[in-house]
């Protein structure tokens, strides 16, 4: 089984000109088969201020209704995934773009409401690979935006941390699969104030502990969780850290083993 | 040899959700390897009056500077692409969103300043068809916005009549291909006030004739243009009219012939 790498990209590379450049060029070097997930919330923020749609964020969460769903599929779909895709191929990286309707690799649920109406929100149920597997294997890379749908037509606004590790999962019947969450610090840090105060390793006991003496808190618990979820479902490496981490192997970060 | 369909759907239909639903409905049924581009620049008009950016028209060409450029790349690519794909998996038709970047499947060029700066406008240089044929050939629907870039990094506003041509085109190389325009009237009409009046074919010599008498005039012209560049490269059928042609042969429209 060849490897593959599913890299996740969020809003510290997206919203910086050079930086998403300077990844790219990088990114566009890697080899074998991979797969680019981008995020894009501050881009769909700023989008719906212009257009004076009103912004509801519950836990980091963004309340989906039918204009800011318009609203994100217009940015994350359009602006941020076709600009990286024109980028790529001017790096001779072969590169779509996908969201989950497209090839209808992503199947989400909307959201049921229990205490919150997320709107247009959907949680992931399935993967399907037939479509990405005749891609990867002509060398081609999909590059995926937040999005899924329902098979019924309905978009869905989808976290894109969710979305890499399920594809870093769903894609394990066909290779070995890597997941690197790329973001604005070294790895999860034992002092936020303190980037180097990297955790260069974190398992479930471990993770644990780090919870309860809070060490871990807030918008990091939904990225580990789903580092989590991937690692235990046959992901062989997950890893937290600055892009660097992918093509300097002494650049510190975060690996999450069982 | 196999038959392919390219079929270009434009705003009468994109515009309108019930006519877009149906459409899709029937398009889904359509047997055999088949490529969708849709336009949308009526979209494109509303969102950039909602953000205050001046819209630009020329002789039917939108005037393309870098704010407008994210427009249409967000309504095309984005909001418009990925609800007909959605839609399309709906009806169990395996669709995938395509830029002209995406896959590098149409290189334009940013058409040279001569009287008017189009800004970034794409004229379409080279169709490559490697990566259709592996999805066609897995039964896969191309659904084509319309832009394309340069190979560079440049996303260009491209002519959705021209990508439909362009497509038709290139893929002769792999397919009998077959090019259908569809629009809000029954073909090219000898009085456009009476929609019978449909011109049932047209050949290079009558489309002079009716060019001189000023029966075919403005906005036609480009169309035409695009459907005798195709048929004289090889598309074996070339026809324009309201999409109803395409599941019914008794619908009158227009042919186009050498």
């Amino acid at each position: 089984m060849k490897t593959l790498k599913v890299i996740k990209i969020g809003g510290n590379i997206i919203d910086n000109e050079a930086a998403l450049s300077s990844f790219i060029k990088d990114f566009s070097t890697i080899e074998g088969p991979k797969v680019l997930v981008h995020g894009g919330g501050k881009l769909a923020t700023k989008l719906a201020n212009q257009m004076n749609v009103p912004v509801k964020m519950t836990e980091g969460r963004r309340i989906t209704d039918a204009a800011t769903l318009d609203i994100i599929t217009m940015v994350y779909a359009g602006k941020i995934n076709k600009n990286i895709v024109a980028q790529l191929e001017a790096r001779q990286c072969n590169a779509i773009g996908f969201s989950g309707a497209d090839g209808n690799t992503i199947i989400s649920e909307k959201r049921p409401i229990k205490t919150i109406d997320y709107g247009f929100v959907g949680d992931v149920k399935k993967v399907n690979t037939a479509t990405l597997e005749v891609l990867l294997n002509n060398n081609i890379t999909p590059v995926f935006c937040a999005i899924t749908h329902d098979e019924n037509g309905q978009l869905l606004n989808t976290n894109a941390d969710t979305i890499a590790s399920e594809l870093a999962i769903g894609l394990t019947s066909i290779f070995k699969t890597e997941l690197y969450y790329c973001f604005e610090k070294n790895g999860v840090l034992e002092n936020v104030e303190n980037d180097d105060s990297v955790i260069e390793n974190i398992n479930t006991e471990s993770y644990k502990t780090l919870k309860e003496n809070n060490i871990i808190f807030e918008g990091m618990l939904p990225k580990l969780d789903n580092c989590f979820h991937a690692i235990n479902k046959n992901v062989q490496k997950v890893c937290i850290g600055k892009s660097k981490m992918l093509f300097d192997a002494n650049n510190k970060h975060t690996t999450i083993t069982k």
